[in-house]
């Protein structure tokens, strides 16, 4: 069966401020010692399964310029432009009617576009795995990771141990983001995994999961698919879109649907959350410095610093994370990452919407 | 008797890098929220004592622009240009041969250019005090701070409490930078008095006491001073002068002359010795934090913070100084401002001469 990929490229990344802008969000950044940005990782990776006129971007309209400019090979009809942002489910029944008129039917593979996956084979094996169990009856499959400690950052996923196929394994349940004591409780069961966002299925399964579990937007999905290839595309596009109900994949669908499989993903997986992921995916010097650009440091030790041509001299620093940009520099201590949105919120309450 | 003074203004100031460069050092900053340099500063203080006319810079030859344009009111040749830095004694003789020439004797007060004083009124008093004393024989007189604290980085000065003069004293003698026990023994005795670096005497006072105790430096000067006025007077200087003996006018003279008096001085004086002086001379905001400029500090306290135009977003800071300049910032632990001397050093050892 045809392989596609959806991969979901609307998001913000507010919490690599000041890096990242509404005018050029995390995706869109070379996080990585490479220079190949987020969303260009993304595409190259899974390269090996399919052609690039069967990946898919989903992104905001204001970023349709950025996904042409980095992925020059994705066809420009596969950019699919949200007028506003509603959450996951919207985002995906788009990219599936969008699938259902192309191919008929077809696998298409969920992915985040702003991901970190070290072992790119056995992450190509786990897509391929779960390629095999959505092409049968009406599997929904996701891929879960395997924990590596209590992370209260994300949600969890239970499996059936008991109940495998293959390397995959039935889904219990989805469950909400825990407190620390409950995420060691998940670790110690061994019947947990983290849900990483990323889903594998038949384009007609979607859709009609869909379809029984929110029809509203099923409804509203088939007026936009009708409309495609039209001179009213665009048309139908906005004005029914951003009528639908902003809700996401997991919410409406599944946490209520029938036949999940989970793959526990062991690939060096890293959803590259805030500034701190910076140590993990690059270099650190003897004394536990990240660091990029023109920097002098002394007797500093275990700071990520990013910076460009300007010269920053850091003097008996330790656990900062320093990240410079042309217009505006933020100094943070590592343990005080979420509250970086406080910045932007302060920024949003002046009207300062140059810096956000 | 004419009263004159030589503001000393040859420092580099690298303790306030950044923002002081080679090119701009600390005496041509301004350091205060009022937008006035620290020369500027110093020569309006003294201006209800004297005209203009009578006050003289020393400084380097690289700085004559910037004297000229911080200072319009002095008259040119009231700027002496050291072809080379050679401390404070060839400094003030070349000031001393300057004013005889000028006025025959006078009295003559020496200045730092990169001080503050809080209460000018008691300052000015303290200057008439020892401009009466200075004017008494051959007495040689010095202002010295009555210390707050056991501070290591200043020299001390012992008076003799039973000589008095009116408010001054009998000094016993002068002391190096002591270590912090002995600092703390100074204190006890209430005998002791830090060394500000001001100096009031006669003209004549001075020249006689070179001519005794520092006899070769004292023979170069005759010579600078017969070219004042002729057109060799620029060849000479630029020959003689940087043969003089390097010497401080503490260990050259008034560690070995007789007849030095010292008035305690208690006008809220400060050397603004690092950027640690800032959060002394600067209000801050309730969360002790001290900034200029365009900062948004979020859960952050007890920081420096010096910008501009740029923005600086502190996230959950403590005890930091944050300096940012067009082509540099720095981001320094209160504790370890000395360290900044460091990065001096390496950036002269990279020969990276654009940021010195």
């Amino acid at each position: 069966m045809k392989k596609t990929a959806l991969i979901m490229a609307g998001g913000r990344g507010e919490r690599f401020w000041p890096k990242s802008r509404k005018s050029l969000p995390k995706q869109f950044l070379s996080l990585t010692d490479d220079g190949r940005t987020m969303i260009q990782l993304t595409v190259e990776r899974i390269r090996p399964l399919m052609d690039l006129e069967d990946i898919y971007i989903s992104t905001n309209r204001a970023y349709r310029g950025l996904v042409m400019e980095q992925l020059p090979g994705i066809p420009p009809e596969n950019i699919l432009c949200e007028p506003v942002g509603r959450n996951t489910a919207p985002c995906i029944g788009l990219g599936a009617v969008h699938m259902a008129k192309k191919y008929e039917d077809a696998l298409m593979m969920v992915l985040p576009s702003d991901h970190l996956i070290k072992y790119n084979q056995m992450f190509l094996n786990a897509l391929k795995d779960g390629c095999g169990i959505a092409q049968k009856g009406k599997n929904l499959v996701t891929i879960g990771i395997t924990p590596d400690y209590p992370e209260t950052g994300y949600g969890y996923i239970k499996f059936r141990p008991q109940e495998a196929d293959g390397n995959a394994y039935a889904v219990d349940r989805f469950v909400e983001k825990p407190d620390v004591e409950t995420a060691k409780e998940y670790l110690e069961t061994e019947e947990y995994l983290w849900n990483s966002g990323m889903f594998i299925w038949k384009v007609s399964t979607i859709l009609d999961n869909m379809k029984s579990m929110l029809p509203d937007m099923y409804d509203g999905l088939f007026k936009i698919a009708e409309a495609i290839g039209t001179d009213k595309q665009e048309m139908v596009l906005e004005k029914v879109f951003p009528e639908l109900e902003s809700v996401s994949i997991d919410y409406g669908i599944m946490e209520k649907a029938q036949n999940i499989y989970i793959l526990p993903g062991v690939f060096g997986w890293d959803d590259v959350g805030s500034w701190l992921a910076v140590e993990r995916i690059q270099k650190s010097n003897e004394r536990g410095n990240v660091v990029t650009g023109n920097i002098i440091t002394i007797n500093s030790k275990n700071n990520i610093i990013q910076g460009g041509k300007k010269l920053i001299a850091a003097v008996g620093l330790e656990n900062l994370i320093i990240v410079d940009t042309e217009d505006a520099t933020l100094i943070c201590d590592k343990g005080s990452t979420p509250d970086i949105k406080m910045v932007l919120e302060n920024l949003k309450i002046c009207n300062r919407e140059e810096y956000l």
